[in-house]
């Protein structure tokens, strides 16, 4: 190949994504109170490096507003003094979470002197793909470097001089110490996520940030593991047996306390024999905090609302609106939920534990909650100390995702000549399998 | 659509799918003693039917014959009665394994009134794909009712009528027993196995059986989750300070107690510094056991052997052949390794202990031993009790995979009306994150 058939504008990714592949087996075997250093050490350098950081930040922010940016948008570019502080705090607090690294979760002899563990270790490299927000790049090189994993961190172009100069101050942090810098690397032009979801030889997983399509199009375009989900329909299922003030109370907590969040309800399906006295007293809670409802024949045959169709069971508001729907059964509930859900997080209120339980066995998803808010589908809530995503495919990880969803396990067996040959054919010798 | 325009013959597939989906949630509810009674039921009605199910493979076989089968194909395809009794007794065994389903993973009080639990469930549909072997239906199907799951089971057109035969006698002992037979499905021709790739809809894990390139050609086919490894390209490093007697018998195990096994090796390491000695004892060895040897130009300064060139190092023989590399140092041998192995299953051979923690800790694989075969990579030599795939893949699950690949979980939270607005904010009440 000669130098002007070579790629020079993939050739800085590949190198750079070859030098977080090589430092991270490093990281990798690193004991905690190593990793644990490391972090305080970013964390003590982006405080030595805030002025410059919020300087960078501010420039963002300018060009952002120069080129008229949403107010939503804008409101998560903004790092100001409160937010950095508290993103280098969220640091310092990883730090002090348990080791995810390590961990023997199975120890059996299989014969004398033959003994194996399964072991806790890191994945490798993560490639992690946000928007907006700069805290993100704080967040994540944290979670990862306590994972002992090497990452390609991609911000929004919008972030561009806040990313820069987090990194520079986390990489700053990083030369203090027994860790390589190049195990953080960032990537800031848009061609370069989609060269990065190529990198399979040297990225075990993905983990995108942002909305649904931008999820489902990384989902289409790599062969890396993704930890992410597209949607998130949840339901509330309001049972015959509901207490109608718990119901009402949860309903609103349900849809309002954050709409744009995924664990939100879309959908409240209600049971025949108390639609109309919940629906009465729920819908004008519901609207009193500037809800808009649409409901099915049933409930439009109780409240004067706007017609719901057959799109809205299957659609993410993301947003101020609850589709209502009139059921005639438990089953009818839970069918609907198993048909339209996308196995995110999923509710009943009841006070009759018998159909608790069977709408808890049979509802498939991530989440199946009963009498209580939908919105404690977090990794917060859950007691896990970080939530690194949350996933709605079937197999494990599942769910909220803490720090376990950055680590996998192998499997190391120490022997003393042991050989196979031993353990088979019609002499065998039998295993002990006896755990330790 | 008029009906000439339906693909009739995708109609009964699609149709076959959604029953097994359908009936798949009733199964999965299922306490354990009514999945394993069930067995119990198949097992014995594959008993009754024996005959039945001998007459059909004898027809197979006689089919095969006449088309002039390999030795090895027929081998895998004959069922005698020894060998259907053996499987038969396998059903049983499972029926006595732990159930994985309902195991309570997380138990936390998160605040008072409000517990969650982490509870194993199953996946839902399998989709299994064998090829020549009769007796994978009966291991599989009992498997998947073990963990409540619903199965679709595509064999090899060789073995069509013992297939029909044994899911037959499988339906017959399910109709006996509380389960719809239609939990397990049979498909039979070879058009159906692409069709089988595209029910996303219907199906949650495939479970492909056979050669590398067919793992290969599913996975690239099917969004669905695929449980299985392409390659097995697995070393034996012979580390400088190796005991020789040792290291000579676990590479003979390692090589060929199976050749054709994923857990043989294919490549043997040897530090220089050792490599005369142990080469001139272990050659003759392995020659002994009509094993073809290649080597570097190191290794041929000692033997008088084939060469082995850089395509030696990426290939999986699964034969009786063994390619060997003299290695400067530990960290070359781990280098080799990470760079060639398929990340299935590493040894090393050394009597230096901090040499084989380094060799455990570096080398980037499912299964890394010392001082062992490589051939104990197996989830009934794990204690597994049956082994449902062995996994290469990064994430868990990884390695021999008994039946904890075949469940996943699902949270569950019960609360008394709990909202997650009481837990944010600045007067948000404290999350309790009490283990129970």
């Amino acid at each position: 190949m000669t130098a002007s058939q070579v790629h020079t504008e993939d050739l800085p990714l590949v190198a750079l994504a070859q030098q977080t592949r090589n430092a991270a087996p490093h990281l990798a075997v690193q004991p905690a109170e190593v990793r644990n250093r490391a972090l305080v050490a970013i964390a003590e350098s982006l405080t030595a490096n805030a002025p410059e950081i919020l300087a960078a930040n501010a420039a963002d922010c300018a060009t952002a507003e120069a080129e008229g940016t949403s107010s939503a948008l804008y409101a998560r570019l903004k790092l100001d003094e409160a937010k950095l502080e508290g993103a280098i705090a969220g640091v310092r607090d990883v730090a002090n979470l348990a080791d995810p690294v390590g961990a023997v979760q199975i120890h059996r002899e299989l014969d004398t002197g033959l003994v194996m563990k399964r072991i806790t270790c890191p994945l490798g490299v993560l490639g992690v793909i946000f928007e907006a927000r700069p805290d993100a790049v704080m967040q994540i090189s944290s979670l990862a470097i306590k994972s002992g994993n090497g990452v390609i961190l991609k911000g929004g172009k919008e972030a561009v001089r806040s990313c820069a100069a987090l990194v520079k101050a986390i990489h700053q942090g990083l030369s203090e110490t027994e860790i390589d810098p190049s195990v953080v690397q960032l990537l800031t032009t848009r061609e370069e996520t989609l060269a990065l979801l190529k990198l399979d030889q040297y990225v075990d997983l993905i983990i995108p940030r942002g909305s649904n399509s931008f999820v489902r199009f990384v989902q289409d375009n790599t062969r890396i593991p993704v930890l992410g989900h597209a949607d998130g329909i949840c339901h509330l299922y309001v049972d015959r047996a509901a207490d109608i003030a718990k119901a009402v109370k949860v309903a609103i907590d349900s849809k309002t306390q954050y709409p744009a969040a995924c664990n939100a309800i879309e959908t409240l399906l209600v049971h025949r024999a108390i639609a109309s006295e919940f629906l009465l007293e729920a819908a004008p809670a519901l609207q009193a905090k500037n809800v808009e409802l649409r409901g099915d024949n049933g409930t439009r045959d109780i409240l004067n609302i706007a017609p719901a169709t057959e799109i809205d069971w299957s659609t993410e508001y993301s947003d101020l609106i609850l589709a209502i729907k009139i059921v005639d059964s438990l089953e009818d509930a839970i069918a609907h939920i198993n048909i339209y859900g996308s196995r995110h997080t999923e509710a009943i209120m009841t006070e009759d534990s018998t159909s608790a339980q069977i709408f808890l066995a049979q509802v498939d998803a991530a989440g199946v909650y009963h009498n209580c808010s939908t919105r404690f589908a977090d990794g917060f809530r859950y007691g896990f100390g970080a939530e690194v995503g949350i996933s709605t495919q079937k197999m494990p990880p599942r769910g909220p995702v803490g720090l376990e969803g950055l680590v996998t396990y192998k499997y190391t067996i120490v022997g003393d000549g042991h050989i196979a040959v031993t353990y088979t054919g019609t002499t065998a010798k039998p295993f002990t399998h006896r755990n330790l």
